[in-house]
């Protein structure tokens, strides 16, 4: 089978925008009491997954997609912890409604209710509840929730562990992905993305935080920023910082996902990256949503460029499904329970 | 001939640096007056060039390096514009003594006064002094003297203009290259550098600076950052933006350097980005100086990497030496004069 480790439900019907766009008026202005999270019916959601992530999976030959709330209406910089908890739960119940609806298709990841300067410790609460109550198998970790600003500390700091004990305890990864940024000069899915996936992977070079965590894993998505193409740096820069080696210092940890968006981007991270440590992913309806003038398909079609490489079908299908298996064990209990 | 358009005085004599300390000390305590730039022999400066920079570059097999003072110790958010500017007139006075005394193989390019909140203006006069009484031929310009706090309008703001005006004026290109960080978030060389490579070139896909100056040139250093890997996102981003070709309306006035550590991500870059658009750089004795032990040779020895490009060989000298030329006319003046 096919599964997309990377998917946002960036259609998700409009009244759920305007509970958000409500809840951020009464956060400046608390006269009336505060909004309610959307009532939204079943046949509102089909309709948004039917004709937007449901068609274009099946046209494209995947089976499943791991599906997350939409990445960039985290906003973790908007409002406070309230606010952020009250959306987020909004948005992993709405998430639950999808993978309810869809369960052979869709299953969950959940979003965080991280909030600048507020321990991550505060955000176990919703991992534990998505995690134990709705059947998710992973979360989508920011590690800039000041949204440009960067004000935390790095990802190996102290600060996380608590977090990532309780990664490890329930036995599910982090992809590490930012949302909106309020600092003009990066634009989110042009430049916040790659450059917070690039810093990421430094912060996790520069430190030791596996030795800490043997079993912690994390997805950079979006190809791992700049990283496979810079990747002569970084083992130069692992050597200069006298690391180990990156396979045994980071990436028996460290995961890629496939969200590059044309063809040599992909043929040149799967030269440089094991394929074990490569995971199939396209982040469709997302950040590039047209149509490659020069190829007829879409850009985000990412399939396509796997299906192009000259490797072996048994690493393509490493790619496809088994190491999402591995990296998501909750999902590998999912499918087993189903006979897969 | 062979151009290394990125060379930095990494190895400038220890009491160039002692002035630097003396000057961020006397801005925290003013009580002594205030340090002068140290006195260095020529003897000094040629110790430090000839086992380095000058050493390799002929090992290599280049002929000349445009070469600009240590962009890690620019350090515009240190002390305040007068402390700045006290600084860029050593580093460049220093970057002169050098190629006055090798002549044939080093040709300068400028650091700039700049400083947080300072405007952009105020470091015309060091651009002019430079080209005009020092015969430099481009300057490096940091998006973000706040040093990742990134607290400067995006590279496309009107208050960049009259320095750009002056650039057209004396008709010298820009390396957009950002210094040292005091944010804790990003390794300088290993995420701030790269990420301010994505982000500028992702301001000039946003904006449509080169409508107002198009004669105004940007060398964007470290392989264009993630860029190349990403190129169809960009190209899907300017879809989406509703902006023209990436060709027209971006690649007419930006060119990328080759400091790409490793073979697989020369290949990209040569595959993606049009030839036209590629300068040979190593920024040799900088970011990563250790060998390679998948090669046997030097990490930043990119020159390796473009010889064994399977593309004419024309194609390759213009990588080498054409683009540089037209990239940068003063030097290609300079090497007219000399019947080269």
């Amino acid at each position: 089978m096919i599964i997309d480790c990377h998917g946002h439900y960036t259609t998700a019907p409009a009244p759920h925008q305007k509970f958000r766009d409500a809840q951020l008026k009464h956060f400046t202005d608390s006269s009336a009491p505060p909004p309610k999270p959307a009532e939204i019916s079943d046949d509102e959601i089909r309709a948004t997954i039917e004709e937007n992530q449901l068609k274009l999976l099946k046209q494209r030959g995947a089976d499943m997609t791991i599906f997350s709330p939409r990445a960039s209406a985290m906003a973790h910089h908007e409002g406070d912890e309230k606010v952020s908890k009250a959306w987020t739960r909004a948005c992993n119940d709405l998430i639950q409604r999808v993978t309810d609806l869809y369960p052979e298709t869709f299953v969950g990841v959940c979003q965080l209710p991280q909030s600048p300067g507020v321990p991550i410790a505060n955000s176990i609460e919703e991992l534990k509840r998505c995690v134990l109550d709705l059947n998710m198998i992973g979360c989508n970790l920011n590690p800039d929730p000041s949204g440009g600003n960067w004000t935390s500390k790095p990802l190996t700091d102290r600060s996380w562990y608590p977090f990532y004990e309780a990664m490890c305890e329930l036995d599910v990864p982090a992809m590490i992905h930012v949302s909106a940024t309020c600092n003009e000069n990066f634009h989110a899915t042009g430049a916040h993305y790659i450059n917070a996936d690039t810093t990421a992977f430094m912060q996790l070079l520069q430190g030791d935080l596996f030795r800490d965590f043997p079993t912690l894993k994390f997805v950079i998505p979006h190809g791992g920023g700049a990283v496979p193409y810079h990747w002569g740096r970084y083992r130069g820069l692992a050597d200069m910082l006298k690391k180990p080696d990156l396979r045994q210092h980071v990436m028996k940890n460290v995961f890629f996902d496939t969200c590059v968006y044309h063809q040599p981007g992909i043929d040149l991270l799967f030269e440089v990256i094991d394929v074990e440590n490569i995971l199939f992913g396209s982040e469709m309806v997302g950040a590039v949503r047209g149509i490659d003038p020069e190829t007829g398909n879409y850009f985000d079609d990412t399939k396509r460029y796997i299906d192009r490489l000259s490797i072996p079908d048994a690493r393509k299908q490493q790619v496809f499904e088994k190491n999402a298996r591995r990296v998501y064990p909750r999902l590998d209990g999912i499918l087993r329970a189903r006979g897969l």
